[in-house]
């Protein structure tokens, strides 16, 4: 396509940002997850889960994409959780410039975890760096077994993939086994958790896996 | 962001293509619609049952667009239709120039109906026009009830809209009246068909609706 040469200036100017980002993070010894995933994979509802499991011994921040609306930092407010809103009025992914905007007033050391919540779309998110320290794909069993196949990008970069919606699985034809070769075809020795937000069944799992990287963050 | 101009004028390029297309389809008095979603909405499924419905009485021909696999073309030649699958190789939507590229050895006349099948994505794909006579926006209850306000894009462009997996609502916290309430502040008057791919309800209700259009193209 003809733009691709100025795509790829705009994607190397975002990396730039991305570093500079990442050198406050670090700074600061803030743990950044940017999680990425196809519209409705339950993302917030997981950050919900995750409010109600580590928000009295962590000190985390969420800033949360969307296109248009307020609607998901609001729920996690009422989640309790301090939570920035940007909306992008059409943009399909966050890049780092709009993440360095938000965090450019925010004593980022009063936090130990900072999530981002990225746009639900499972192409263009992927091919911007917002500057965070871990990546992490949120799959929808809803969504078919094969979408690792068919955005193998996602997969491919990220640290972890969340497979949610597990407790929908006796009503779906969706094959565990398929999807879990289809991810590590794209990133070889992907770890993947599987939960539900519905049952809570596996939250502890995640939640395990950000003490973790809180942990690393502040080594 | 800074490369908006260039995007406005890949756009306005992108509807000189379009415009081409649409009058090659206007002269064979070819039918095309335009179908967009979230990863995982289940296109696919609907496109086969479509063919079970429709392929022995109309020439169906399908488009299929993904950034990776033949998978969903494979499917749907199962299922008794023509298809050519588009590998956008990273790219998040199809444009007028592939739709151009792959009609150009095509014998238009041949069929009826060309379903175009875009890549799962909320977002980028509203904002290019392939020369379709309609667009329709496919959603599934397991998205949850919020999509049409947080990607009003998709649906304000759409003729029709299609809520597909109703046989999920007794499992899921999905509010049909607030859906359909966002859809139509998206795009009002909106009509709305209910559709399962697993028991075949409403199917017959989208096959009339094609059938509706496919006379107005001949017309």
């Amino acid at each position: 396509m003809a733009d691709i040469p100025v795509r790829k200036s705009v994607r190397s100017r975002n990396d730039e940002i991305a570093a500079e980002n990442r050198g406050r993070f670090r700074e600061a010894g803030l743990c950044v997850v940017n999680m990425l995933s196809s519209p409705g994979s339950g993302k917030t509802s997981l950050l919900e889960r995750t409010a109600a499991h580590m928000k009295d011994r962590l000190r985390i921040l969420v800033i949360d994409g969307d296109v248009e609306t307020e609607r998901d930092a609001d729920r996690l407010r009422k989640a309790g959780l301090e939570a920035i809103q940007i909306q992008t009025h059409g943009s399909c992914h966050l890049s780092a410039a709009m993440i360095a905007e938000q965090i450019a007033t925010v004593d980022l050391s009063a936090y130990d975890l900072l999530l981002i919540e990225n746009i639900g779309n499972l192409v263009c998110p992927s091919n911007y760096d917002l500057g965070e320290a871990r990546r992490v794909v949120v799959a929808s069993t809803t969504e078919g077994d094969d979408k690792p196949i068919k955005y193998p990008e996602a997969y491919h970069t990220a640290d972890l993939c969340v497979l949610n919606k597990v407790d929908l699985l006796p009503y779906l034809p969706f094959d565990v086994a398929a999807f879990e070769a289809g991810a590590r075809r794209a990133k070889a020795g992907l770890p993947i958790l599987q939960t539900s937000c519905t049952t809570d069944s596996g939250v502890d799992a995640w939640c395990r896996w950000l003490d973790d990287q809180v942990r690393a963050a502040e080594a």
